[in-house]
């Protein structure tokens, strides 16, 4: 099983897919391409803690070839949320909406066992995967923080400076919203949304963490990739299963 | 909502997608998109009861502005398994493995309430969509049996004759492997399986009933309906899903 | 643990109440109200193998004051069906659309053990409830088998004399169908409908088995005992608590 | 669909149902009744995700005929409790034990995309629904805040005050257990219920947002909207069964 | 059903089981073997809300011979978390992670109804078991906090003095990590974490509360009750599983 | 991933586990232990499809380093329940009650493809694992038929000369009821049933076929390896877990 903690903080380039369906059998199939890794999505997705836990399974059942792990992008930034993500097995979390160097921390102390962090200890599928040693487990949990506030991007170097974190995580959606925009894609912000990406990407270039940004496809994701970030995220199976039911559709009741 | 049956049997052009996922939320989205139906493959989708269950609510979910209704490929062809799919609230069956006019006899009167058949009365979720007069459900319910085997294609004619049914449903991989070939795609029996596929659309043009045949995408699904099908359902999700997963990671990754 | 099968065969009054939710919080409540059984129904229920079992373990859970025990109507009169009912503990089987004292013969044969039937050993849940010793579970399982056909209603007394039966039970909608009705509630059979019910109270008494006729309320089931059936269930979860929710409606939206 | 946010703050007459169940197929049929809404208790009903997520598609599947909406009262005043609910497809959220300006704001905050709120963006099934233009989904959001602790009713026209607010929401039991009952019904307390209500009833009127309480049939219900109560939700589908499921078996059981 | 609550504010022997698993039908033969209480872990167990709901119903499912109860570790010291477990059914909650008397008070006033706490009503389940009426519950209900960090030990006297507390509960592997262990069984703390359980053990006994302490196996807890903690729980059903198959297969495959 | 078929047919010592419980996360445990297999059973274990899909996604979750393959007990030997439990990924079927080379054939051709068997062709999960070419899944399927009625005794040679069978199966405690045994233990018929262990462990060898048996524990298992059988399940995790409990509940609770 990769290390994925370790590649983000040696800024290998990493690239995961999204997943916002309680539907193991799709992942495990999605868990068989190669991403590196497949994201549970529990705050946003359409799926409570056994769809997450079920989802977690099916992209270790299909990782025998490709050694996809899973993450998962909790509901809140709580101990709990953190906690129960972890013990179910994912290899690291997505933090939404982190504002302060102070969210950071709390993030990283609910990820990590004492001594470093506040973790309470019950690896049950966890063991299996990233433990269950403290020390160990620790090591190899990777956590990304979530930019996508304008109080998160006030406060980029502080929170990119928080021991124990991973990465950078640019949520464009809100990050657009948090910049006044009217809906995620307005032209009107369109310039500080790319300031923004730029700061995020050179904050964690200096300080020598991970720099993720979620996409909706693969050309945008090469292009961030080739902008400097070090991941990407393609979203979302429900998006592109959509996509391409209507494509097909389009194509087959095309009338010439 | 639209009566698909009288549809097929009046030869309207039908346009159909199908899921092999236990994926409620994927299936009320697709049933957004504008297909004529959503078919729920209980034979070798990955799916049982529940799932199935799930799946039609999702699909009338999904249907206020669509229309769109929801089809089960039944397991098997017993009064049981065709019952519980109508009970349910499919509105209409797929029939695998039809071998004779005797076989889709049976399928009719499972799927027909007394005196035309032998459906027993219990029409729980059916009650909202089809129902619940025996006479109005008789008149509504889709009975599509499917040609993909030698012995049904040996007896076509005789099967396409019987009552009540609403069209021929090609099954291409279980026909080709029953024409002999090695695999789905075998080249050696290519000729054989088109003409297979000429002789299903002319007996069910001569008989007045729908011929339909399963499609692998919307290229392939135009290209049936150009050549006198009257219906093509285009699979899977599944599949889909996979292949625009698999695309996104080589754009994404391409080194250029 | 009342022996339900016995009070059957002596002909004892039993009242018992009617789920087709996989619903098992709703499932227990009922289970607190005093019925002698509550019967899940896997043939038209919204239910399949894990609602069946949850509802029986609900059935148990809610049992502790009343002592009321779970029946299951099977899908269809199949070894594996009446075998999965049992072995998830269910106390009795009531067994659809018996034809013929060889249907019937069959249904006894899945529900006991050898050297009486041809039940397979395996009592998982049913260990708990009525056995697992194979003559115990003979003699405490309860097998009703459905007169709701013409043909069941010719064969009346073949089918009573088969040893093992517990009672017959009338299915009132399909027996309308059977003998000719439009609709369930069709006027055009009603004198038809009722002597066949005389028959079927007759011939069970004769016999000395149980007579239980399905009922959709409270006041028919009264009617149904004091007629000199010994078994009445009430029907069903579903409908009663549509007529409730419409009834509050109506009440609360009064305009005086 | 129905705004039926707008129609809480034009007060108009609005009647709900109310559903602990996990119990789509229940739902799905109380959806067709004719409600305006159907509640899904994610605090003390016996759901959790999974069934909350089911239940709000059993409404929508129903609800073709009807326009009935799902609402969820939410388990807790987070951001993450009213996010998952409104991403999961209710047209609105009843929030519990709003005892102070503060919380009543939070829970608009939680309810609202910026710049109006702080809601994060990820409208996956609400996209169907009331969105996903952030405005129009501000808009369309209802959000009724439940007064039913002496705090609360201490700060009833701050509360009410809070932009944002579609209405006010009494918690008859919990009210009276604020106000010192015994037990939710206790005498000793009716004199300063009923005051209170006048209370929560004539705050709503003044600043001009929806009065709605909680009963526990349509005879109650009726008599709230007499007095002025501009909406009402009649609770529960769990009681209401259990209650005819006693009356049934009162009936049939009794002995001239 | 038993008072356990009164039973660990009496300080009698009780012993019980731990299940961290969504396996309603292990729980409910777990529930016949006849320990005092069986425990859902909803903090390091793999389950979320219907699995916390169909254990404790399997539980009561079981408990018809041995009385046993459900309790739940809940997965924070939250209101909400604390009131969905209880309103589930269980008999009494564990409560993680208690660092203060601060801590504990909440942990009570979560778990009790006005004027002793501030739980909201809704006695869904709980109704059936330990209510509905708020004295009665709050009379019978069993609160355990959790000792298992250095802060909480710190404040042994203060967080037991809690009024409505039933007992101390240790969680040895946190507590060993919060004494500086590397892992939970490091020998570099196990004097300290002796200490620590006299401590705990007495602090109990001078308040007249249960002594509570999780332990792996029958033997560990038959030491530990030796030793004067006056309940303990065995752990876990997972655990115990795992040894079981690999001590069958070690025993199997044995070459001579 | 091995070719468990293969290793039956060369008759190579395999040793499986035995799972009736839809438990995932404990059956991913069991698949890190080191059996050859774990066999779900679907005919008398407590779970449905959406069991059986998951304890099978579960072995492989589980299998990483041990290499560990999932079977499935089929409910009853249809085309339909083989067909689903081959297409839900197990590497082979265990078929219960087989009775004659007759129905040992339809066994073979319901697990078979064309021109071998009548397999339907439908590869979903089963495509990740023995498959998806049709010749290749023949060659990688174990076909396990079960001995354990006198018929099936009776008619042993002709059973095992089935080509395409990978082994015989034997269910003791079927089989002694078959042989007129009270119950499965019933030492009246231990001489008959040792013999025909026998007559299964020499045709199987003089076939060369496998000779599998089930077993209640690792010391069984032992003696029947010893015996000559070339493969043993040991059975099973809902016993093991009650032993466990029960053991450790006597040690706990021992007075001195
Ligand atoms: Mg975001
Ligand atoms: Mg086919
Ligand atoms: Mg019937
Ligand atoms: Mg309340
Ligand atoms: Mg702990
Ligand atoms: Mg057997």
């Amino acid at each position: 099983m990769q290390n994925l903690s370790a590649r983000f903080r040696r800024r290998e380039r990493v690239i995961g897919y999204w997943s916002v369906l309680d539907a193991p059998v799709a992942v495990e199939w999605l868990s068989t391409v190669g991403y590196d890794y497949i994201a549970v999505d529990a705050q946003h997705g359409l799926l409570g803690y056994s769809g997450m836990l079920a989802d977690l399974m099916a992209v270790d059942a299909g990782a025998q070839k490709t050694g996809t792990v899973g993450l998962v992008r909790v509901r809140a930034n709580t101990p709990a949320d953190i906690g129960v993500a972890l013990d179910a097995g994912a290899s690291g979390v997505i933090v939404p909406m982190i504002n302060s160097a102070e969210e950071a921390k709390a993030a990283v102390a609910s990820a990590m066992y004492p001594p470093f962090g506040e973790r309470s200890f019950g690896p049950m599928r966890s063991r299996l995967r990233i433990g269950p040693e403290p020390a160990v487990a620790n090591a190899n949990v990777a956590v990304l923080v979530m930019i996508e506030t304008a109080r998160g991007l006030d406060h980029l170097p502080e929170i990119a400076a928080v021991p124990g974190i991973s990465g950078l995580y640019v949520g464009p959606s809100d990050l657009a919203l948090g910049l006044g925009a009217s809906h995620p894609k307005d032209p009107a912000v369109a310039d500080d949304f790319e300031r923004a990406l730029v700061q995020v990407r050179d904050v964690a270039s200096e300080v020598g963490i991970a720099a993720v940004i979620h996409t909706p496809d693969g050309r945008t994701a090469h292009r961030r990739l080739a902008q400097g970030f070090t991941g990407v995220t393609i979203a979302s199976d429900l998006t592109h299963l959509e996509a391409a039911a209507r494509n097909h559709l389009t194509i087959a009741s095309a009338t010439e």
